[in-house]
């Protein structure tokens, strides 16, 4: 029992990061919303496929989903050099969405961070 | 050409974040991964069920696969009321893949925390 006790004695869900949205919780959609909300002037869809290492086709089909779920605007524009192309923004709700999103992210950090002694961790963490 | 130069100064890949291997990102295993580090003595299955909110059916499949990746193993007991039960343990490569994944994981929340003003930032990290 005394096992089981020191086991238990963090409370059900601890682990269970439910804050972690699939929608922004996937690799390339995460990447995508990063470099978004660090280009709050938006990013054109080339620029986008270049940051975050993506095809024509799997960058479409991500902006797609978090345009749907009201996370990111696509807009036409045209270039100084005349030619058509799209630029992807983040939203206010997207913005919002997303900190939350990281908040939980940090969350996971720190539990990872604490499991370590603390000169471990740092050197672990600031070294990878 | 300028606005172009200003979107582009990311380099090729900068959110890529191509260190956020699958097997550890997917939310579940994320949960599964964090709770083992945090007790070093292992955990019994039922445990682990409650601290990541999962099912029976869900946890047997996710633990099967980071098995088969050799970062937990998996070892009958008996418990001291005489019956058998499933502990789980991260091996030494899980533990190291782990934090490989962590401190990618950190690079994230790091880039989205730069993207705010830093009291912003500050406010929104620790209050949501």
């Amino acid at each position: 029992m005394a096992e089981s006790k020191k086991e238990t004695a963090a409370p059900e869900g601890r682990f269970a990061y439910e804050g972690l949205a699939r929608l922004m919780h996937e690799r390339s959609r995460l990447g995508i919303l990063t470099s978004l909300v660090s280009h709050p002037q938006g990013l054109a869809f080339n620029d986008l496929k270049k940051l975050c290492r993506l095809t024509d086709g799997n960058l479409s089909r991500q902006l797609a989903q978090l345009e749907e779920a009201g996370l990111v605007v696509q807009s036409k524009e045209t270039t100084r050099q005349n030619r058509p192309q799209t630029r992807t923004t983040l939203t206010t709700l997207g913005k919002k969405r997303f900190f939350e999103y990281i908040a939980e992210l940090e969350r996971v950090v720190t539990d990872a961070a604490e499991a370590l002694p603390a000169n471990d961790a740092r050197r672990r963490l600031s070294t990878a």
